[in-house]
């Protein structure tokens, strides 16, 4: 596993810490990391190393500004998500930062459950970004998106048993992001729980679970679309 | 293209003829692919085509013993399907006939449309495939899965704007294939209408739309759990 390069950044008064991870050659494209309510973990460490093996500069975004030890990540993750103006700053602020690194290349963003949420919400915010992919994501919103605002294309990876995001959620998100007019691929996995893509899930947990086949398919799909807009971006 | 090499097989009283692509190597595996409600028609056999260059062994199997000329097909169709033994009976023909040509090989099933129904109605009858991959199929049945009948894995390709296929059916589908304990993937794109992979769409038939996203992203999906699939047989 390559080693993950630590990147100051700020938003407004909250000093930030991104993990970038570098490509071999020139890279295909920059995509933001946004990981769960963890914050950045070893699952999503290596995610991010698999993005650069795939030649891809991948930076995993910081939501708190410091490592949560155990739940009171929960605490800190609904204060960031209070004030949606807040919460989307935060997010931008991680695009920001690696729109500095990289001016000049393509920018996507995949998030894993909170992260999913995050990537969603940069998208109804309209940030100009190729493709935002959730893993396991949750898909409501206090601020659903405004019709036309979306840019970017949507890939949601949504585990079917994931008792944190009902079948309801999953027609709301479609019924929001078609009076958004958004471009959305959504993938369910029949009887796969939340946190689908963590091997190493926390134990005693009933609502998380691994399950390696939707990690593969998700993981694969999400590739074969960062292609497809990129490729589309190359003969624009 | 490979040419297609017609190959005899019966059910019952019917003569059938499938329509053969080998690839040039020892095959991966073998597909069966079940055409549109015109039967074999160019679109299904350039995907016949494409899967003998991915390294399968693929045959068009056949609804009718012949060749419908214009809107009869949906004639043939509704007598073909009103006996929902009888359907699946003229199905379940087109593996058999694989299986003499190909013995040793894993089965899969694909299929367009009323292929992409034909296919579920094979794994609702229990049929020993590996996969089955539906194509803007239909997902409706008059006879759905039994608990614990559905062996094999399903992947459904579904246009969220298939005016055939609305969301209702959808949910219903999930609905029947849980009670089943089948183990099913689903991916939803959205804007898109019936046939989606069909790039010479019939003109004036305002269902049917091509849509080069859907085609791309769903055949890649495909071609990612077959290979899923046939490494756990390897192993096992």
């Amino acid at each position: 596993m390559e080693r993950l390069e630590p990147i100051s950044y700020r938003d407004g008064e909250t000093a930030l810490t991104g993990h970038l991870a570098r490509p071999a050659g020139k890279p295909r494209a920059a995509i933001a990391v946004f990981p769960t309510i963890m914050n950045s973990t070893p699952a999503v460490e290596a995610k991010a190393c698999v993005l650069a093996e795939a030649g891809y500069l991948a930076m995993i975004c910081d939501f708190y500004g410091r490592q949560p030890d155990g739940p009171v990540a929960f605490e800190w993750a609904d204060a960031l998500r209070a004030d949606t103006g807040a919460w989307r700053a935060r997010l931008r602020a991680g695009l920001a930062a690696l729109r500095e690194i990289a001016p000049d290349l393509r920018q996507a963003a995949i998030g894993f459950c909170m992260g999913g949420q995050a990537v969603l919400e940069l998208a109804r915010d309209g940030a100009e970004l190729a493709l935002v992919t959730s893993f396991h994501g949750l898909l409501e919103t206090k601020a659903p998106a405004a019709p036309g605002s979306v840019k970017a294309r949507i890939l949601v990876c949504h585990g079917d048993a994931d008792p944190l995001v009902p079948r309801e959620h999953v027609l709301r998100f479609w019924e929001e992001m078609d009076r958004a007019g958004a471009d959305w691929h959504f993938h369910g996995y029949s009887g796969v729980k939340h946190g689908f893509t963590n091997p190493d899930p926390p134990s005693g947990n009933p609502v998380v679970d691994y399950d390696a086949s939707a990690d593969r398919q998700s993981w694969a799909a999400m590739g074969e679309m960062l292609a497809e807009v990129l490729d589309q971006a190359a003969r624009a």
